[in-house]
């Protein structure tokens, strides 16, 4: 079975409304909140990462599932199990990281415990105030399609890491390696966005790739999204596949009304919201599913 | 280094004032938050508990950590790393016992990787909404030490599972197994406390020992806790170092002032605060430290 799969049986076991976005949003506290696990071997490899750029991208990781939600991200907390042969220099260089990437978001508890290999498990809660909350399930026919920064970079970050012949001025220099180990969450793109609109709209971070995020809100919301590829930011030496289907970059991606763009800055319109029959049409080709073309982990 | 002492680097490195409690308590957004781990063979075996139990425990684990604050239960969010070997039915499984221990403690989210073994990171949120949150820094000179509940009854379950002669009827019906696979969370007894204190308290669960409790809640409060072993309600079999090192009860211990023990109904005094050198004094011995004589998970 795949993690889609097991997320259905989930929400059918629980008969819960929650599970389904990035966040789910608890709005009698006026919070959201998320969970995102890291583990070893399968996210992420001991030899390709410092745990400074680990506890780095832990956080990241967290707070870019709230700025999905619109909410502003507020306080964290990190369980890590570790194994005997990681020592204390490991965990206060993780949290070296972590406090470098947190800056006013305040990491506010969480476990330790042992393991056999480093598992890490953050939970992040952000707050409504002033923001309105996104849900996939919020795209309407005439929305623009908008995203935040360059795509596919993460992706070929990592293709440059596996290599092998990277130095290490290159792993800290390099923007490609630099988009995969030390990733950015758009707390200002998501922060425009959440205070200055009125409607309901769609927003997903694009942790899983592009073309997965259209797809969730695409099937979430019922409606018909039409993308044209050439409109999309990318550094020219990414092919357009890692750009569609390379992950971990963090970026943001909404269905807006056309009439809050002018409260951006920073945005790139990639295509429309239509009605039609669900799914993703990326330059004019149909796509009800992109499973066989995601991401994939070091092992799954 | 032992976990305490990295706990210490943890705060040192984030200089955090929110690390300390089984909760922390984010006062502006009104709500308490915690994050505990269960990792396979470090905390459980996969053949002494069923999914669904592990799935109960969970659940209770976590909501235990808010009961000990004082604040409602009201959210979880469960992390499941899973090994292949793993299939649906676990899933469903565990989801099963986690909702039947959730009741209206509403699971909102979380998040599904991969891995070698099982691991499980929950995260709860509490409201503090017409309850006063404790802390274990709160203990004064002249406050009553009360309990819920039986001490020792999960150490000694946990025995009986490892001299691996139990039928499975034993397992679900022995008293001492079932409170090791399926322990409660003392929610009344929280309740009761928090809606009608009006004074700082101290509240910790046992999850670690009721002796670990008194010892943290004396060093965190500069206090002398002095205890009559003779009167912590335990069941016969259960010796009395079972009844003070045994952890996994998540039963309550609180210091609170004496004037509010007329509000609550089960409950046992089972010594006073003082003043004096800060430590645990069981029957008139004196303890500054008790980490030689604490639970030891299966590995650690």
């Amino acid at each position: 079975m795949n993690e889609k799969s097991l997320i259905k049986l989930i929400k059918s076991t629980l008969n819960s409304g929650y599970i389904g976005d990035d966040c789910a949003y608890l709005e009698d506290l006026g919070i959201v909140v998320t969970q995102d696990s890291l583990v070893e071997d399968v996210h992420f490899k001991r030899d390709l990462i410092t745990p400074f750029q680990l506890g780095y991208k832990t956080v990241m990781v967290n707070i870019s599932d709230i700025c999905a939600s619109g909410a502003e991200p507020k306080y964290m907390t990190i369980s890590l199990s570790l194994p005997d042969t990681v020592d204390e220099n490991f965990v206060k260089d993780f949290y070296e990281g972590a406090k470098k990437a947190s800056k006013d978001v305040k990491i506010a508890g969480g476990d330790l415990t042992g393991s056999d290999k480093i598992y890490i498990s953050a939970a992040a809660i952000g707050s409504d105030d002033g923001r309105k909350i996104s849900s996939r399930a919020n795209a309407k026919a005439g929305y623009k399609l908008i995203v935040s920064g360059e795509h596919g970079n993460s992706a070929y970050g990592l293709c440059l890491l596996l290599e092998n012949n990277v130095t290490p001025t290159e792993r800290i220099n390099n923007k490609f390696i630099s988009a995969h180990l030390m990733p950015a969450a758009q707390r200002e793109f998501s922060k425009a966005i959440a205070e200055n609109i009125k409607d309901d709209y769609a927003m997903m971070d694009t942790s899983d790739g592009l073309a997965d995020a259209l797809i969730q809100i695409a099937q979430a919301s019922g409606v018909r999204l039409e993308i044209d590829t050439s409109k999309i930011p990318h550094d020219p030496v990414v092919d357009i596949d890692t750009v569609l289907y390379g992950g971990e970059d963090y970026q943001l991606v909404a269905a807006v009304p056309e009439y809050m763009l002018k409260n951006l800055n920073a945005y790139t319109i990639i295509g429309d919201v239509n009605t039609g029959n669900t799914g993703l049409v990326i330059d004019g080709e149909f796509y009800t599913d992109i499973d066989s073309k995601l991401y994939k982990h070091f092992k799954e």
